[in-house]
């Protein structure tokens, strides 16, 4: 019997647009993250606080990837933020040519950040290279400290974790120290930021490694 | 160019293995439950309480799977009840081979019941029929009201839906009634059991169903 791998040339067509995404955000300047979590984890609540923090310096676009529905990006363009809604029909990841196809909607010549929802899933975005600068991972307290034991692969690909919904704590049986000790384990420097999507707590520290990002992007166009 | 269309040869194996497990199954009397949920829905302490419910009256064994760790099987294992746990090394569902390596593990004869966690995704694991007799999901109350809307393929595959964690429901914005709502939009009939895995708040509701499904499978072994 034959074996067909089909992975392989589905990756290498991803990559290769995602590569073309790259080089056309570097020759726009925009800065671009792909934000994986869990269905609830609070990414577009998340995605909202890190709008607030930084509109006011920033020009920022959203695209939001969901199977199904377009619910995230009515609560983005409700706050006057371009949003492109992506509906991947099944997929349970995001792949580089619906970026590609959504990022023709957008001005990139007047945008300093796009903000990339991948649809709610550890397991799939993570082989999926969308051209973006950087793969940020949110957790939140109430799915258990133990997430990075059972779902190694997304923490280790993420250049930044975000534990949201950090006013929960109270409430769950969830030991900081042991996620933190957990992700670190896997991905030794990695910044975990605790934060609290609808109170504000802690967006600050999350907004500032962001907006130092977005400074590089801004330099290295200029070089 | 040709297409290589991958995923009916995976399926159409998948389904012929699944339908011996199912044969199987029926040939002890077994009863089989596919659970699905998020990561940190409380798959694992819902079958804790479920086993807490019914293992006065039924003998009860759980297969574990996950893409890495045996954090689960541990927990089940300390409860006394046979676990086997089953990792997929990147695969974001349970497939229906590894059910059939796993239940070689168990002692059908002397089984009423066995839960299946699968990996916890609310994409993947719906096209993957493990010869199971019903797929249930649990839903919890932080990931929001609104998720229906967003992967609704694992809520009209299921027999029943558990919303757990209904001992937050003060701590979050969750509209009970519209979830409820949007649940039946795509499935009509089916029960919704709210439960507090947890504190034990609803659990019986939800073993009554699952004990006459046991029944039935008793008695249709007889026949």
């Amino acid at each position: 019997m034959e074996t067909v791998d089909i992975k392989q040339p589905v990756l290498q067509l991803n990559d290769k647009l995602a590569k073309e995404n790259r080089e056309n955000f570097a020759k726009h300047g925009v800065y671009v993250l792909n934000i994986l979590a869990s269905p609830g984890s609070g990414k577009t609540s998340t995605i909202m606080a890190t709008i607030d923090a930084l509109r006011d310096t920033y020009n920022i676009a959203v695209i939001e990837g969901d199977i199904a529905s377009n619910v995230d990006s009515e609560r983005i363009a409700k706050l006057g933020i371009p949003a492109v809604q992506v509906n991947t029909g099944g997929a349970c990841h995001l792949e580089s040519d619906m970026i590609k196809r959504a990022v023709d909607q957008l001005d990139l010549d007047n945008l300093d950040l796009i903000l990339l929802e991948n649809v709610g899933n550890l397991i799939c975005p993570v082989d999926f290279d969308l051209g973006e600068n950087a793969k940020v991972m949110i957790l939140s307290v109430p799915e258990g400290d133990d997430k990075p034991l059972k779902y190694p692969g997304v923490f280790q690909a993420s250049k930044a974790v975000i534990l949201n919904k950090i006013d929960t704590l109270p409430m769950f049986d969830f030991d900081q120290k042991a996620f933190e000790d957990h992700v670190h384990a896997l991905n030794h420097e990695v910044p975990v930021f605790p934060i609290s999507a609808t109170n504000g707590q802690g967006v600050d520290a999350w907004a500032d490694w962001l907006s130092k990002h977005i400074e590089d992007a801004h330099a290295q166009q200029g070089e």
